[in-house]
């Protein structure tokens, strides 16, 4: 597996959703992986998924972003040669509630890291951010010049607050190499069934709704607004497979190789799903029946949103490959045999 | 001096150059003040001036911000009614330097303090913000709802990140009242000369700069460009004696009694002088010469910037009483009998 390229990644946040599946795909790049994770809404477990897939447990790192003594500790063990920055709280009702627990974790947790980062020296950064930076969008689709900064809860603030945390040190330290990558709504599981969404409590996303509804946990889903300017009057969103967002993460690192300096990039398939699409699509991938209820509008929710990905093709030359039934097809076959997670 | 309405205050940064003044009218008006400061940038001798002049000596708590623990033991321990907080690093070079620098201190920081006053339910708070939250301003004077947030270094990014911060903060909780108050160019010093600006290696601001010339520790004040479009072309401040902009804590901490949720207001004089009349001005409080020579433009210098301060006198009934022959003398009876400060 090992090739000339091959780094160490410090991958924060490595054993919740998306940092399972990107750790499976850096691992079959070739690269070692030590995660840094403070389980407060992951499991261990999600690692031997990890194992399963490509044979290699990245090492795991207990602790708390919010240390930084624990951090500076581990980038002096492990002497990573970049980090890709997952781990942070991402829940926005949690967020309007607790504020300050965002701004403490996300915030205050990615600036100790940067911190450990630069007394390490290193310098190469992937940051999760999230297309809620653009809050409503003026025009669709979304590209990355679109105007960011207008959010409309706490979760959302922290990604705009990091990205302009991360946009002042490149300014002021030009060496850093730093991608932002402004995810979509990343859906679905590893195709192996190993790795999948493992929501805590009841799930603020649609996907994980519709998996547990048709495992009978919900008896149906709750459709926020069909009165929309959309075609079925529904919310529409760019789903997009997680593994696909992987191996985005994989394209952003190599990326950074070549001395790119800042980088923003939308990761998204550039297609907007309904969610009558979604539940329609996840119907047929799992032949459960979906059954669902329109509710009134919930506040804060925008009718549409989708990304231009042209950027991230041009300079990355990543694309999405998977479409809506595969993504429903891998969130199904994940659900089914892991009824309550890891 | 006690009356009715006295209180416990929590002045962060309290042993700094705003921090004393402010303690001495928090003193005055009967409230009794509990100091939270690193004295990375003050010192303890400074609270002996404060003694001084008002007969108390304010408990001092030496401990950093990014210290939590400390933090909700300085709580438990003295349980405040409310909090002034103007700890916090403030040198522009420095920032861009060391941008990581200022972002734990003082973003991280004010997080660690927000958290603390949440887990003791106090809810009161007033934050030192700056005009340097305008950028360049667009027209003159600057009222408190011109645009934010086009800061031109990582200094005046904190300022606004923790002004954004506060806003989430109390959207999401509405029962806090938040006084944010921007200050324009604090200078001068109190009358009795017993405590001054301190600076910390050679001064950045101009003020300071011209006292140690006039003290002899310099040969000449650089005047950073003649050629803005101002009366004689040096750059426009709203210069602001600083037992002014202690007075206007005091009135925001009073306002915040009558439950006006988040209150954003401008402390200034509403006057610009130049650096030039400034210069003049100084000669003339201190009798001395004042050498100068006209230096190139500084890159991010703005022409001019002074406060419609009209906000503040309505809803706070605060206004600035001291002119710039105030400013000067103070400064300069400082100065003279303090040479290397506290």
């Amino acid at each position: 597996m090992n090739d000339l390229s091959a780094n160490k990644i410090l991958v924060t946040g490595g054993a919740g959703y998306i940092g399972t599946h990107t750790c499976v795909e850096l691992i079959e790049a070739g690269h070692e992986v030590i995660v840094f994770d403070n389980l407060c809404n992951s499991k261990a477990e999600a690692l031997l998924g990890v194992e399963r897939i490509t044979g290699v447990r990245p090492e795991l790192v207990v602790a708390d972003l919010r240390d930084l003594p624990a951090l500076i500790e581990t980038f002096e063990k492990h002497e990573p040669d970049a980090v890709i920055h997952f781990a942070g709280l991402k829940a926005v009702g949690e967020s309007v509630n607790h504020p300050l627990r965002y701004f403490q974790n996300n915030v205050a947790g990615s600036i100790n890291l940067f911190e450990a980062m630069r007394k390490a020296n290193v310098k190469k950064l992937v940051f999760s951010s999230s297309c809620t930076v653009y809050g409503s969008p003026k025009t669709l689709p979304i590209d990355e010049n679109a105007p960011v900064g207008n959010t409309s809860n706490p979760y959302g603030h922290t990604k705009y607050m990091i990205e302009q945390i991360l946009r002042e040190l490149h300014q002021c330290n030009p060496d850093w190499n730093i991608s932002i990558l402004r995810y979509f709504n990343p859906v679905g599981a590893h195709a192996s069934g190993e790795i999948g969404e493992d929501p805590h409590g009841v799930p603020e996303n649609l996907m994980p709704y519709v998996c547990q509804v048709a495992v009978g946990k919900h008896d149906r889903v709750r459709v926020w607004g069909n009165d929309y300017d959309t075609p079925d009057g529904t919310g529409v969103r760019d789903y997009l497979h997680v593994s696909d967002l992987a191996t985005g993460h994989l394209s952003a690192l190599n990326k950074l190789d070549s001395n790119p300096g800042l980088m923003f990039h939308n990761l998204g398939t550039g297609n907007g799903y309904s969610v009558l699409d979604v539940i329609e699509a996840f119907r047929s991938a799992s032949g459960q029946d979906i059954n669902y209820e329109i509710m009134p509008r919930r506040p804060g929710d925008i009718a549409a949103v989708w990304a231009d990905t042209s950027l991230a093709e041009k300079e990355l030359g990543w694309k999405a490959e998977r479409g809506l039934e595969e993504m429903c097809r891998d969130a199904w076959s994940w659900q089914k045999n892991h009824l309550n997670g890891f």
